[in-house]
């Protein structure tokens, strides 16, 4: 169990986070845990009726729950609306992330005409092309490299070994993890005699504010104008993002998912793991698309889709479970070919 | 809309690409565009009908488009057989990339015995091994580590943060994006007693030239001989290549696909996205293998393979459009028994 | 085919990996090579009746074998009942890997109180946190970053421009191969008014003893306790293990495979490529799971799985060629509708 950088009364905590507490206020929090986990001195969390058990059965200090929890419960509660939420918040009350103070390590090589923000803070080896600008508070870490021209925003963190390609544009508070790839040359094409021609790609990136791009995952720079992904959107680990693809505000993508070129997300989608979409497409805003999916057309539909090529998860799941039942169909029809067929032949 | 580094009229471009122009070559080009985003200093370019509308509307400078399509278009055009390569061609022209001079930077660190051709260029925070040859104008991107004793091909560009592990070879006017990885230990494992012991992988990469390798892709050296990826073969982003493959040359290989153990392709094959390949197989030349496929034995007929396990494509679109039959036929198979018994009954 | 760095007799290596010797005892190995390739100085190796004719055929030195593949083979032999375990230990001896001399390089990075091992060594522009302890005979490869607090264990050796981020627990002996990411944030999402909120992830990452991870792979840190990888646990390239998962001891993970938030594999599992495990399940030891299969719900049973969702490999194998015969029943279902309905008709 993690223990807490800083400690507050489970009344403090309350307050800070907009939660009604029920049960003894002076408790005092230092850590956070699991229901099973969980001791006198850790917070917990409830959301789900699943772990009604596990509710009943902690030690944790003070468990954040809804309000409905409270009967299976007889501890100090914090009670809220929303607590996902609540719970994130008191996470970062109570573990908040340490930044280094501000600075350039003496080991980072910073090219000319480099614009960085007196309160930035730039780590151990890492490199800053030619007129980059680095926003107030913005975090480069350790071995990371900014290419040439990169407008990294205010309070944005850019992970160990992560690479920002040239004239990638970064909003603010956005969050690079390790070993990501921010505008790499797109996977175009030319055929050309024998071979392949690459076609220059001299569009670029643009990471809208609030996004998070996770580790080794790669956004590629767009043939011409702009890749872009849109404020809030989440990206998981190992994720593949096409040249020229435009992700809505507020997208969910989960790791090892690609996208073709051209793919079109609107707000609020939804992508789970290992699923595909091909390119040129457009996704409607609020649409899920399950894991393992190979969208192969537009949905101009918002709702959930499965399969490859995808359909309406309901059908997906429908097949699925028909395809179980094929060797049967197959019996019950050779029982039905023998009938009739002595039918048949005692008409004969 | 990016601007182009250089500018050139219609006419130069024209004659430079070998296209024959129709219009006015005195425009002056200035950038490059889409047809609806292009303005009157913007080259732009058309290959599909589907975008007819766009092309008729455009305002683009000059277009490069195929003879049939000047019927539909009143403009500027730069007329060629084969709009994608010229199209790439016209990009190189206008967006030349600004190599950086050649030189080593002083934090970049080289092992004894690295021979560094005088025209090459060694970014910040390199690495460079024992025993290395860097060829003529061979660019090494900041943060990126060669191993020892390996080869560098003339006009080859390895990435930020990419690794070359030790005795790689690579060819010339080879790309290699950031955080690639070419030549890790392959994935060999010999059961003993308990676990597990890694054999040793005493092979190498060797990358023919003009290959390309995508962002984050890993290409794992030979058990004992050699990987080799044929010339001019183009790997994109978050690929996996096992120890051993062989792929031969001009074909193309997108995102998040995977090829185990010593899997062969013949030349020009294409494999789409997501798409795997199990070991020890051969792929004939010219295959061309769906996204999300499974190839679990060796393809001799070259064509189109899709689906888990792979099958013919046509056959496997037939086969996902019967699955979503299965439900109507389980149905009539009901009726017809119910027909067939009530007749028999009628019968008896 | 690579040349070893030692040189040894059949006799001295058969008695040094326990083999019996049938043959010339005198015999100087040299290297090591497959069967077709191999030349006198070579050693080589047969495990499969599939390759029978190459043993018969090969020029190799010596080869190892288990004792029925004698009947098969003229040369000289050295016969061991787990052929791959010795192959595995006879190539460790031929091809003693070179670990450079201890030492931290003059570009290396370390933050205040790290403790490194004195035999243990540090490469080239490697960043090492506060508070780390290095242990001995550990090598920390070109370019990595180790974030504050990290322990790294005996012999253990991580690759080129791999991350651990901070608070990373790495036991005895693992290989962390190029680009790999430890301990990066969890995607772990709070619904927060429009989008969404980054739970904080205090947790941390451990891998056991013996545990490889291979190039790109990311393993995430927990939300608040542990994810950790059992010892002898073996991970491909490009694998994503998301936030709290448990894998036992000695299992097999192969490349762009993917487990969600809170998976626990039981010991010895094996999971081929690209497949996808859900989050929040458990696989009952032993289990093994084929390729671009999806886990959807717990395996209790150990056995073969495959298909999305997961079912006994068995019954996958038979669905999937059912569904090839789906075409064929359709026609022979309309068929005997018409006969059915023409007899209807022929009794009206």
């Amino acid at each position: 169990m993690p223990e807490a950088r800083t400690e507050m009364t489970a009344g403090e905590l309350a307050q800070q986070i907009g939660a009604e507490l029920r049960g003894d206020a002076t408790v005092v929090l230092r850590g956070a845990a699991s229901l099973p986990n969980a001791g006198g001195g850790d917070l917990a969390f409830f959301a789900s009726k699943q772990y009604q058990d596990q509710l009943a059965a902690t030690a944790a200090g003070a468990v954040i729950l809804p309000e409905p929890a409270l009967a299976g419960y007889q501890g100090t509660a914090l009670v809220v609306a929303n607590p996902y939420a609540a719970w994130a918040r008191a996470l970062e009350l109570l573990f908040p992330v340490e930044w280094p103070d501000p600075g350039i390590h003496h080991s980072a090589v910073l090219d000319d005409g480099v614009d960085v923000a007196p309160d930035a803070r730039i780590d151990a080896q890492v490199v800053v092309g030619a007129g980059c600008r680095i926003g107030p508070g913005a975090w480069l870490e350790a071995g990371c490299v900014i290419g040439d021209h990169c407008h990294v925003g205010a309070g944005t963190r850019i992970g160990p070994n992560a690479t920002l390609y040239a004239g990638s544009e970064v909003g603010d508070r956005v969050r690079i993890h390790a070993g990501a790839v921010i505008g790499a040359d797109g996977f175009g094409l030319a055929p050309d005699g024998e071979g392949y021609r690459q076609i220059p790609q001299v569009g670029r990136v643009v990471l809208e504010d609030d996004v998070d791009i996770g580790a080794n995952t790669a956004v590629d720079r767009a043939a011409l104008e702009e890749t872009r992904i849109g404020q809030g959107t989440k990206i998981d680990n190992l994720v593949q993002v096409a040249h020229n693809c435009r992700f809505g505000k507020h997208c969910i993508i989960s790791g090892l998912s690609g996208f073709a070129g051209s793919t079109e997300l609107g707000d609020h989608c939804t992508v789970a793991a290992q699923a595909g979409v091909a390119g040129h497409l457009h996704v409607a805003a609020g649409t899920t698309i399950g894991a393992k999916a190979g969208v192969i057309s537009d949905i101009d539909e918002p709702g959930v889709y499965a399969g490859f090529p995808h359909q309406p998860h309901k059908e997906w799941r429908r097949d699925q479970a028909s395809l179980r039942q094929v060797r049967s169909l197959r019996e019950r029809l050779r029982a039905l070919e023998r009938a009739v067929n002595s039918d048949s032949e005692g008409d004969a």
